[in-house]
C-alpha cells in the first residue's frame, strides 16, 4: 500500500479523509460489525436494531452461543470461552490467548489470561480458604511458617506487571523447539496485590548470612517415584531483584488469585519471565546457591541450538522490550484502529512505532490510557486507511533508555525470549466494500504458522488403541505428565518429547519396565499392558 | 488508644516495635487468619499446613463453601458470592459490596462491584453479540445509527474511573430517605475502554446548532402503560463535560461489559455519579435542553429535606472528594494494616490522613500502587498497633487543590452525595491475644445501622397472602417495578414508597383500578384480585 493511505496517529486525519458518509456507508459499517464477531456466514439485520422496550427476536436468542462455547474441561473453573484460546494441552492445562483476545483495558481479565502448567494443578480445595495457606520462610534470622492472613497484617503492596511465558513466540522459530507452540498469547498484564519480600524479611529479623538468591518452591503435587529435583517447580532469582521488586501476591485484578493462576499465593517477580512467578508457593528461601532443580540448572536456559541446558547459560530472568499488534487478521472497510501492547520488561516504554508495509517505513503510534508503571505494558493505537488486499503490519517498541525492540529472533534451542518484530507481524486481509455485507469469512487460526505441523490422524492398530488407554490412564505417574506426545495431546516437558525421540519398541519396553534416569519403572503393568503401550508409542511416533 | 500505639506509614516503624517473634505468636497469627475469613466458629489446624505433594484432607474439602455461597438469582450470570454483598433487592437487582469486599488491587473486580438498577434488566441476549448493538446518534450534522463494531473502527480510549451511586452513604442519614440503604459499597473503580464522544462527533461532521447538553437514553425495557418520561432512564450532562471526558465503553476491566454492568454499551462520564453512566445506551443526543425525564427533572436533585425535586436544585453530576477505610470490623492481634480508598471526583487525590481515635488526631497514610489517573481512586494504607477493645477509625482525603473531605454529611431529602468522614468511620473491635485461637466471632452486618429498621415478619391474613401473589405476579407492570415495599422486597423508585405512604384500603383500590398520575389502571384485575391486593398492601404498611 502507498504512503498516502497510512495516516499518523489521531483520528482527525483519517476522519477528514473520509468522503461524506452515505447511507450505504452506514450499512457497510454495521455489516462489518457482524462479520467481525461472527467470523462465519453473516446474515445482517442491517438498520433494524433494537428499539427501546423491545426484546430481541427469539431467533437471535436461540443462537445464544453462551453455553456451547464454554471450556468444558472439568479442571477449569474459570469462565473461559473456547473461542478466546488456542488450547495446546488439557493435561496439564496449557491455554494460550488468541492474538485478539487481549482486550483494550490495559489489564488482562482472568478470562483472557493464558494458562501454562508444567505439572497438574494441586487440589482445588487449597483455594477454598485462601487465608489459611501457609508459607515456610527460610534463610532469615527467624525462620518460620506464616499464613496469608498473617501476611495481611504485615504490609500491603500493589503492582501492575506483565506475565509472559519465556516460550511466548516459540512457534515462530523454524528449528521446531520442543514445548508448547505459543504464538503471541502467552502473555497478559495483571494487577497483583500482596506484600513485598523485603517487608517479610524485615519482619523476620533480616537475612541470615549473605544469601545470593531467592528460591521459591511451588505447591504443585509431585508425581510419585520420580526424583523430586527432576520435576519440582523451584526457581531461583538474584537476591537484589528479589528484595527490590518481588512480592507474595494473594490478589489478582481485585479478586483472590484462582487456582489456575497460582492461588492462593504466588511469587511475583515484576519484569521477569513467567517461569519465575511461582504458583501456590509453599516455601521461600534466601539461599547461597541457585536451586538444584532441573528447571533451574538445565531448564529455562538460553542456549545455542543443539546444546544441552546447563548453569553457564543465561537463565530466563529479565524480559526484553517487545510489542505486537492485537487486532484480528481480517478487516472490513478502509479505516481501522490498529492496536497493540508494548512492554519494556523492567523498564518503561518510551514510544511505539507501527509499519503497515512490512517494515519499510514507520509511524509513531499513540499510547492510550494510564501508565500503570514500568512493569506493566502500554496500550497503543494508530488509525490507518487500508486499500483492499493483503498487508503485513508490525510494531516496534522503544524503552526509556532508547533501546529498540529487536528485528529478528535470537536463535536458541528452546525458542525462548522471542521479541523480534518481524516474526510478530500481523498478516491481514482487507475485504472490499462490496463483500462486507454477508461474506463467508474463513476463520484463520493464528497457530497455523509454517513450522506447526499437524499430522493426519493415524489409524491405530487394535493393540495400539489398547496402549493408548495404558498411556492415558494406567501408568503412574501418567506418561503425559513427563512426556509430550502429540497423538495423546500430552505436553509434559520433564522427559524427552516422544514425537521427536521416536523410540523403538525395545527402547520403550526397557524404559517402561526398568525405568531410565529420573523415570521410575512401571512395575504395576503386566506384559500385555506393556506391549500395548510400546506398540502405541511406536505407531504414533514412527 | 494512646498516640504511641499509632505509628505513621511505612512498615519499618511498627515492625521494629514488635517484640521478637515467639512460637506462640506464630500460632496466633495463623489462627487469626482462619478467624478473619470464616467469621464463625474456627477450628484451626495450626501449624500443620499442607506438605508438598499432599492433598487436602477430605474433611476440609467437604466444607467447600464454593457452591453454597453462590448468588442464586437466575437473573445474575456473574459469579457472585452472597457473602461479598448486601442484597438490598432482587427485582430489580440491587446489590451492594460489603465494606471489606473492595480488594487491594485498585481496580474493582466485576465479582465485587455493586449492581444498582432502577428497572429490570433487558433480555440477556443483547450481550450475546455485542458488536451488533446499535446506537442512534442525534444532534450532529450527520445523525445516524452506528454499531459497536463500527465504533471500533473509529477510535480507542481507555480510562480508569470510580463508579459510585449518588445514594452511596444514604444509610447514614437519620431522616430515613427513601431508596436503597447503601452504606459504603455502592462504589468501585473500573477500567473502561471504548471511544470518546468527541471522536464520534468529529466523525459525524460536528455538532448541529449549539447544543448545551449530552443526553443519553438507556435500553432498559419500559413497563407498558406507564408514561415513558416517568420511568425512562435518560439523563443529561453539560456538553463541555461530555465532549471533554465522556466516552462510550464496550469493555470493562478487559472483558466485554456484562449485562449486569450495562453491557453491551455504556455511557461513561468519569468523575460523575453513577446515575449519569447510562447502561445499554441506545440513543445519544446533543440537545439544547436537559431531558424531560423524571429522573432528570425531579430525580437526582440535591434538595432540602421535605422539598420536592425540581430543575432548580443541583443535579447529581460531579462527585466530591471522599475516602473510607475498607477493613473488616473485627481484628486480631496488635499490628494491623489499615487500608482504604480515596477519590477526588474530577480531581486527583493529593494525600490521605487516618485517625484511630475518632478524629482527635490524624496521621498521613501511604498511597499504594500506581496512580491510574484523576478519575480513579487511590489505595492507601497505614500500619497501626492496637490494644484490645473498641476503636473508631476514619480517613479523610485531600484533592490536588487542597480541598479536604467534609466532616459531616450535607442533609438533603434523598440522602445523596454523602462524603462526610465522620459517618463513614469504621467501628472495630480488637480481640485479645488469648481469644484469637478459636473464638466464636459474631458476624456484624454493615447495614445494621441506627436508621435501618427491620420489621418483624408479619403474619398475613389469608386474603393478604393472596394479595401478595397479585402484587408479585398478576399486575402489569409489576407493582414492585415502580414501588418500594419492604415485605415484598421490591425496591422500585419510580412511584411512592408504599411503606412510607401507608395508603388506606380505599386509596389503594382507587389507584389500582383507575390509575393515578403516571400509574396505569390495572384493568385486568377482577374484584377479588383487587380486594386481595389492597388488603395485602394495607396490612404490611399500616
Amino acid at each position: 500500500m502507498s504512503e498516502q493511505n497510512h495516516t499518523s496517529s489521531g483520528q482527525e486525519n483519517s476522519l477528514n479523509k473520509q468522503s461524506p458518509p452515505t447511507r450505504r456507508g452506514v450499512i457497510n459499517m454495521m455489516s462489518a460489525g457482524a462479520g467481525l464477531i461472527l467470523g462465519a456466514q453473516v446474515t445482517c439485520s442491517r438498520e433494524s436494531g433494537l428499539k427501546l422496550g423491545e426484546s430481541l427476536s427469539p431467533a437471535l436468542a436461540e443462537t445464544n452461543p453462551e453455553q456451547a462455547n464454554k471450556v468444558s474441561n472439568p479442571r477449569v473453573k474459570l469462565d473461559l470461552n473456547v473461542n478466546d484460546f488456542i488450547i495446546h494441552g488439557e493435561r496439564p492445562l496449557t491455554y494460550e490467548a488468541k492474538r485478539h483476545t487481549i482486550g483494550t483495558s490495559l489489564i488482562t481479565h482472568e478470562k483472557h489470561l493464558y494458562i501454562p502448567n508444567n505439572l497438574p494443578m494441586p487440589d482445588r480445595a487449597i483455594t477454598d480458604q485462601p487465608d489459611e495457606w501457609l508459607l515456610d520462610v527460610k534463610g532469615v534470622k527467624n525462620s518460620r511458617t506464616i499464613s496469608i492472613a498473617g501476611f495481611k497484617t504485615l504490609g500491603l503492596h500493589t503492582v501492575t506487571a506483565v506475565l509472559q511465558c519465556s516460550g511466548n513466540g516459540r512457534t515462530f522459530y523454524t528449528h521446531s523447539p520442543s514445548g508448547s507452540q505459543w504464538a503471541t498469547g502467552a502473555a497478559g498484564c495483571v494487577v497483583w496485590s500482596g506484600i513485598k519480600l523485603i517487608d517479610v524479611v524485615k519482619y523476620l529479623g533480616g537475612l541470615k548470612g549473605e544469601p545470593k538468591y531467592v528460591t521459591g518452591t511451588g505447591g504443585d503435587p509431585l508425581p510419585n517415584k520420580v526424583e523430586p529435583a527432576a520435576v519440582v517447580v523451584e526457581r531461583s532469582i538474584p537476591i537484589e531483584k528479589g528484595l527490590k521488586d518481588a512480592m507474595l501476591a494473594w490478589e489478582m485484578n481485585g479478586d483472590a488469585i484462582s487456582l489456575e493462576h497460582g492461588g492462593p499465593l504466588r511469587l511475583i517477580v515484576p519484569g521477569y519471565f513467567g517461569c519465575n512467578q511461582i504458583k501456590y508457593i509453599k516455601r521461600l528461601a534466601f539461599t547461597a546457591e541457585q536451586t538444584q532443580s532441573k528447571i533451574q540448572k538445565a531448564g529455562y536456559r538460553f542456549r545455542p541450538i543443539g546444546e544441552k541446558g546447563s548453569p553457564h547459560y543465561p537463565s530466563m530472568w529479565s524480559m526484553p522490550v517487545k510489542s505486537w499488534l492485537t487486532n484480528e487478521d481480517q478487516m472490513f472497510g478502509d479505516q481501522q484502529v490498529l492496536r497493540g501492547v508494548a512492554m519494556g520488561g523492567e523498564r518503561s516504554v518510551e514510544r511505539v512505532e507501527v509499519s503497515v508495509n512490512g517494515g519499510k517505513s514507520w509511524k509513531n503510534a499513540s499510547l492510550v490510557g494510564p501508565d500503570l508503571g514500568r512493569f506493566a505494558w502500554r496500550l497503543f493505537q494508530i488509525t490507518v486507511n487500508f486499500p483492499q488486499g493483503k498487508h503485513k503490519l508490525m510494531s516496534r517498541a522503544y524503552d526509556d533508555q532508547g533501546k529498540v525492540q529487536a528485528k529478528k529472533r535470537q536463535e536458541n534451542e528452546r525458542g525462548y525470549g522471542h521479541s523480534g518484530w518481524l516474526d510478530h507481524a500481523l498478516d491481514i486481509e482487507v475485504y472490499p466494500k462490496e463483500m462486507r455485507g454477508n461474506t463467508i469469512i474463513k476463520s484463520v487460526d493464528f497457530i497455523t504458522k509454517p513450522n506447526t505441523k499437524h499430522k493426519e490422524k493415524l489409524k491405530l492398530s487394535t493393540l495400539a488403541q489398547r496402549g493408548k488407554e495404558v498411556y492415558l490412564k494406567e501408568t503412574m505417574p501418567e506418561c503425559g505428565i513427563c512426556h509430550a506426545l502429540e497423538d495423546a495431546q500430552s505436553k509434559g516437558a520433564i522427559g524427552p518429547k516422544l514425537d521427536k525421540l521416536k523410540p523403538s519398541l525395545k527402547q520403550i519396553k526397557n524404559a517402561v519396565s526398568k525405568g531410565l534416569g529420573a523415570m521410575p519403572p512401571q512395575k504395576q503393568l503386566n506384559e500385555q499392558q506393556l506391549n500395548a503401550l510400546a506398540q502405541y508409542i511406536f505407531e504414533v511416533t514412527k
